[in-house]
C-alpha cells in the first residue's frame, strides 16, 4: 500500500521501517526534518509538512507525543484534513484523549476520511521487532482494510470497539500497570527490608496468583535499584493524565492509580523522570529507608 | 514417614489427605472433633488433642487459623512440646505473624524440636489436588528431612531461607496480590464505564505489560460482578494484618497495601467478607455508580 508515517520518533521510526520492509511505499515527515534522514536511508520518501506526506497516499499513519500534537497534523493549516484524499485512511497511533480523538474523527469524517485510534503497548523493543500489542478503535471495514499495514508493526492486534475504544483500552492499560508496578514495588521492598534472598521470594511468587509480567520482568530493577530504559516514569505520567481526564468526565474513582501518579510527581521533581516506571520502586525504598 | 496432622479446615483436611494418599501413616487432630471423621474414614488414626497426636511421630504439621492459635497447639498445656521427641520437625503451615513464628521456633528449639514455616497459596483447589506453592522457611537439612511429606501437598516448593523466611514470603505475596487485584479493579472499572467490550480489552492486555494471573482468571469476576470463592476477603484482610505488624516493625511504607485494607474493611462491613477477593472491584464499581 502507499502509506505516509508522521512521526519519527524512537517508536515511530522504527515502525515506519517495518512497513517499508513488508514492502509497502512510505513518506516519512517530522517536525525536526533531519529524523527523516534513516527512513530516507533506507527508502523512504521524504515530506516537508504531514499536508505534503498526506497527499494521495492510501493510509496515513501518525506517531507524535501529546493530543495537541494530532490535532495539530491532523487539522492543522499545515495538516493531513487539507489534501487527504475521500476513503484514505488516517491510523493515529500515539496515546491520546480518547474524547479528543472522536472529535477528531467527527472532523476529518466531513471529508470522508475514516480514522482508526490505534495506540500500542510493548515499547521500543516491540516496535523494533514488530510485536506490538496494538488496540484499535474505529469501523470494522476500515480495520480490515488496514490490516496490512498494522500486521506489519504488530502482533496481537485486537479491534475493541467504536472510535475512541482503542485510546480508552490504552488508558485501561496504564491503570493496570500503575497499580501492578506499585503492588510489586511494595512487596519487593518489604522483602529487603526483611533481609530476605528476593530472587528466591521472586521465584516462589512467580508461578501462582500474584504472579505477572511485571514481577518476572521488572523486579530485578528493583532489588538492584536500578531502572534502565524501558519505558520513562514521565511518559506513564503523561498518559495518566489521560487516564485522570477520563476519570473526571466519566466519574470513575481511581485511588490506586491517583496513588500512583502522586508518586510519579515525586519522582519526577526528583529528577528520575527518564528512568523506568519501575522507578516507583525508588521511591517506596526511599520512604522506607533502603536506598 | 509418621505424621501428625492437625487442624482440619478446608485446606487441612485436603492437604492431610494427600498425604495418607502418599503412603504415609497420619494421625489427624481437630479442635472441633467432628471435622477428623472423613479423614479417619480415609484411614487416619485421630488423637483427642495436639499433644496426643503428636506423641511418637516424625513430623507434626499444624495449619490452623492464626498466630493464637498457632501458639496455642505448639507451646500450650496441650500442646505439641508436652509430647514431641527431641527430632521430631514441626511444619507451621498456616499464615501467621513472622516474628512469632521465630519465638514459637526458639521455645521449642529448647527441646531439640525443630521448625519450619511453610504457609502456602493455591487455595482449596491447590490443595485438593497437591498443586500448592509452598514458601518454607528453616534449616536446610530439616527442609530436606520434611520434604517427602511436602512434595506430596505441593508442587513449587521454594526453601526461601532462615525461620520466618517462609512467612515473611507469604506476606509479600499478600501485598502484591493486593496491589495486583485493586489495579485490575480499577481498569476493569474505568472500561465499563466508558461502555467498552470488557472481554476484548482483556485478551488485547492480557499479552502485554500490564498482564497478571488477576487479569487472567479474575477479570471475568469483576465484570460480571460476581464473585464466587476463591479466597476470602476476610482471611486476605487477616492476612494484611500481619503484613502491617511486619511492616511497621520495620519500617516499611506501603501506601497501596494500607489502601487495600480500608476496601476490605469497607466490604466486610457491608457484609462481603466472604465473597472471593477480587469484591475489590465491587467497591471501585459502586464508588463509580456502576453497581
Amino acid at each position: 500500500m502507499n502509506v505516509a508515517f508522521i512521526g519519527m520518533g524512537t517508536m515511530g521510526a522504527a515502525m515506519a521501517l517495518n512497513i517499508l520492509k513488508a514492502g509497502h511505499e512510505v513518506t516519512v515527515h517530522n517536525r525536526t526534518r533531519e529524523r527523516e534522514e534513516p527512513l530516507a536511508a533506507a527508502g523512504a520518501r521524504r515530506a516537508a509538512s504531514p499536508m505534503e506526506a498526506a497527499e494521495g497516499v492510501e493510509i496515513v499513519i501518525t506517531c507524535v507525543s501529546d493530543t495537541p500534537d494530532v490535532e495539530a497534523v491532523a487539522l492543522g493549516k499545515n495538516g493531513i484534513i487539507q489534501s487527504a484524499r475521500a476513503g484514505a485512511i488516517v491510523v493515529d497511533m500515539s496515546t491520546i484523549s480518547p474524547s479528543v480523538t472522536r472529535r477528531i474523527a467527527a472532523e476529518l469524517a466531513t471529508k470522508g476520511i475514516p480514522m482508526l485510534d490505534a495506540p500500542v503497548s510493548g515499547g521500543s523493543e516491540g516496535a523494533r521487532e514488530g510485536t506490538l500489542s496494538i488496540m484499535v478503535g474505529g469501523e470494522a471495514p476500515v480495520v480490515q482494510k488496514a490490516m496490512p499495514v498494522l500486521s506489519a508493526m504488530g502482533k496481537n492486534i485486537t479491534h475493541v470497539g467504536p472510535t475512541g475504544a482503542g485510546q480508552m483500552t490504552k488508558a485501561i492499560n496504564q491503570v493496570v500497570a500503575a497499580g501492578v508496578y506499585l503492588a510489586v514495588a511494595e512487596g519487593v521492598t518489604l522483602g529487603i527490608k526483611a533481609g530476605l534472598d528476593m530472587d528466591k521470594v521472586v521465584q516462589a511468587l512467580s508461578g501462582g496468583a500474584s504472579g505477572s509480567w511485571v514481577l518476572n520482568h521488572r523486579s530485578g530493577n528493583m532489588i538492584r535499584n536500578e531502572y534502565p530504559l524501558g519505558f520513562r516514569v514521565r511518559l506513564h505520567r503523561k498518559d495518566l493524565a489521560i487516564v485522570m481526564e477520563a476519570a473526571r468526565e466519566l466519574g470513575v474513582f481511581l485511588p490506586g492509580t491517583g496513588l500512583v501518579e502522586q508518586i510519579e510527581n515525586d519522582l519526577i521533581s526528583q529528577g528520575y523522570g527518564d528512568e523506568d516506571l519501575s522507578a516507583v520502586a525508588r521511591m517506596i525504598r526511599q520512604k522506607s529507608g533502603v536506598e
